[in-house]
């Protein structure tokens, strides 16, 4: 839609603000070079890294070292830098982390409904079955529990959840940390391998720090994929996968899920480019292994752009709160808006065009009509300027759309 | 093994030489730097392609004009850029056209025997299963028809066969034209897809170019997966796969496998790295898509370490020509030397050890044990002044081996 609509305000892309890199443009491609250098010069006198970062380099990769340093510094992430596959982005990692914990016809992945495309497009990609777990109202715990019973009982074997536990891509939820301990209790009692994906999690912009799943767990039974295209640029295509030291206890079966990970990897992409690698690495080496500094900038940004959106939304929609309903997402790229009526692709089109502001239906990312009246409102790539005048079309839509509806229709009201 | 007998000469490594790269270091990154923003001052001023090269990119990737007017140019491939999957690796072609074209259980790839191991790798990766063609004498089109036959009367559906017609890792062998348009005719006939993999088609020593099967083929059954890690580096991680205009003769199937290539890639890493696809493409600009000039100084290097190894073979060994024989490959990194015993990773470990030479058994590269007597010799990373030397030190271990068979076995005899 956005293509067909280049003069309609995006609300749609989850990407990074593109303007952050227009500033830094053509100075951020030296300071790429820069680092590259850097890191090229540390490397040659590094007698375990390889001395050509032009040639097929290693497998895992040649960056874990510093990687692990700043999962430790930044995200509270324990993990020794041989526990650590450098993938092609987190989405690599999604796509190599499943079939391995999924070899069988008969295993699932549980994922959350809604929940990222990528995550059920890589079981797609392997072949690999999905299963819905309601995310909403907060009994997510209680819904994981009874989709494994349920599972097992028709012969499935649930093997892993796939959850974005820090402003969730789309809804822009959080979970809490008690909720992130009972989960944790539960898949390591039925032995389900939780796959946290961190993507968003240092772009917070209000409330504490919550402990990664990662760290909290004490069973061996998490995952931690991760990726630098939020953090530096998504153009390096470099993400990791971190292993916990046991599987659920067996120091030997999360070497053993290491070696086929390796061996996925070796036949997926043979290794990441260390061109981009080494840029991630230069970069790390300069900022101490922190990218807390380095974000400064696009924190400030999206910070800036979810407040105004929550502003205008506030503005707008205030007089109808009964009907039209949104979060208010602590940190990460996304909120979601709720309608009082349905919202699907057809809605989507209209708002382009006869609105001039693009949303993404949160069905698109739904295995059921249960998030039908939903959107996900992405605030970190639109203009600041723009989300006002974004927001205004988004009332005089649904004001229009309500007219309609009540003319037609009493379902918003249960909504 | 290499890693173990660091001090051993390698014949092992298929990769590029590693001093062609020092010799350009750094001004190999510099020039990459340059390129880099030679395609980005491009890549602005065109609308089509994104503006921004750091941020999130188009899946099929941004430089398939400039590969399109390459492959055209540099390896009579005729292809528009429409039809052009730019990919992290020829790896990651593979292992997206293999799942594409082998959806279900009974679907079937068939190899080489033996053959390139991270072509079965994507097939393991992706759990499909593999049929060995035997390609020794020739007589590779009449072992594909009754492979092909065989397996159908089983209930097992082949539907792709993978080959490397020029220069073929690991034997060396080449596929004539002849053979080439026998094997295109059989494969429309029996709908099975030939995917040419030509990592190595630039490199030829001697000889006239044989067109490739994607050029010969009149049918729609070829897909060309290609590579940039042999003519500019194995660290950019560039390849693609190019698709033909149909497939046997169904152009919407054609379009319909583009499309799930592309889910499927987007699935699996998203997009290509733009930085390191735009130092290809400023290579390409800068070169007016055309890497002959290019590869020249690799092109020396290779033929005269091919030169040096079958000079070498021909004084070592010419006297026990009856026993140990080898082929003259006329391009590539490769030849195969077949030793009248069998020769077996512990052969390999005690070649490292005892003769300070280390060669690859070709049996890592077989499904059966009809390569146990032969191993890969590599001739694209050693260091010319050490293959002399090694060749000499197969030639002693050759000898004390025979002397112990000779007195043992007279299986060497029959080789």
């Amino acid at each position: 839609v956005a293509e067909e609509f280049p003069s309609a305000i995006s609300l749609a892309a989850g990407r990074p603000a593109e303007r952050l890199y227009e500033r830094l443009n053509p100075e951020w491609l030296r300071d790429a070079q820069a680092c590259y250098e850097r890191y090229a010069g540390r490397a040659g006198s590094t007698p375990n890294l390889r001395p050509c970062l032009l040639q097929y380099g290693r497998t895992a990769g040649i960056i874990s070292e510093l990687v692990a340093q700043q999962l430790k510094t930044d995200e509270q992430v324990p993990a020794d830098s041989s526990e650590i596959l450098i993938t092609a982005g987190c989405q690599e990692a999604l796509a190599l982390c499943l079939p391995a914990l999924c070899p069988d016809p008969e295993d699932v992945v549980l994922v959350p409904n809604p929940t990222y495309a990528g995550a059920t497009g890589a079981a797609w990609a392997n072949g690999i079955h999905t299963f819905p777990i309601a995310n909403a109202h907060g009994d997510i715990v209680a819904n994981i529990e009874q989709a494994v019973r349920n599972l097992q009982r028709s012969g499935r074997r649930p093997r892993a959840i796939y959850l974005i536990p820090n402003f969730d891509n789309p809804t822009g939820g959080v979970i809490e940390e008690p909720q992130r301990r009972e989960i944790l209790s539960l898949c390591a009692q039925l032995r389900v391998v939780v796959i946290e994906d961190s993507a968003y999690g240092m772009f917070r912009y209000e409330g504490p720090a919550i402990r990664p799943m990662f760290a909290l767990d004490e069973a061996g039974c998490v995952i931690y994929v991760s990726t630098f295209s939020k953090t530096i640029a998504p153009s390096v295509r470099v993400g990791a996968a971190t292993l916990p030291k046991t599987l659920f206890g067996d120091r030997a079966a999360s070497k053993a899920l290491w070696n086929d990970l390796v061996q996925r990897k070796s036949c997926m992409t043979g290794h990441t480019s260390q061109i981009t690698q080494a840029i991630v690495g230069g970069i790390l080496l300069d900022q101490n292994c922190s990218l807390q500094g380095w974000i400064q900038p696009a924190l400030a940004q999206y910070k800036e752009n979810r407040d105004a959106m929550l502003s205008e939304l506030e503005s707008v929609f205030s007089s109808m709160s009964e009907l039209v309903r949104w979060n208010h997402p602590h940190g990460g790229f996304f909120l979601t808006l709720e309608f009082p009526f349905q919202f699907d692709r057809e809605s989507s089109v209209e708002c382009a065009t006869q609105y001039g502001v693009i949303v993404m239906p949160m069905s698109f990312f739904a295995s059921d009509n249960s998030q039908d009246r939903c959107t996900r409102l992405a605030f970190s790539a639109v203009d600041p300027l723009q989300i006002a005048p974004a927001i205004r079309s988004l009332g005089a839509y649904v004001l229009s759309h309500m007219g309609h509806e009540i003319g037609g229709a009493y379902e918003f009201a249960n909504g």
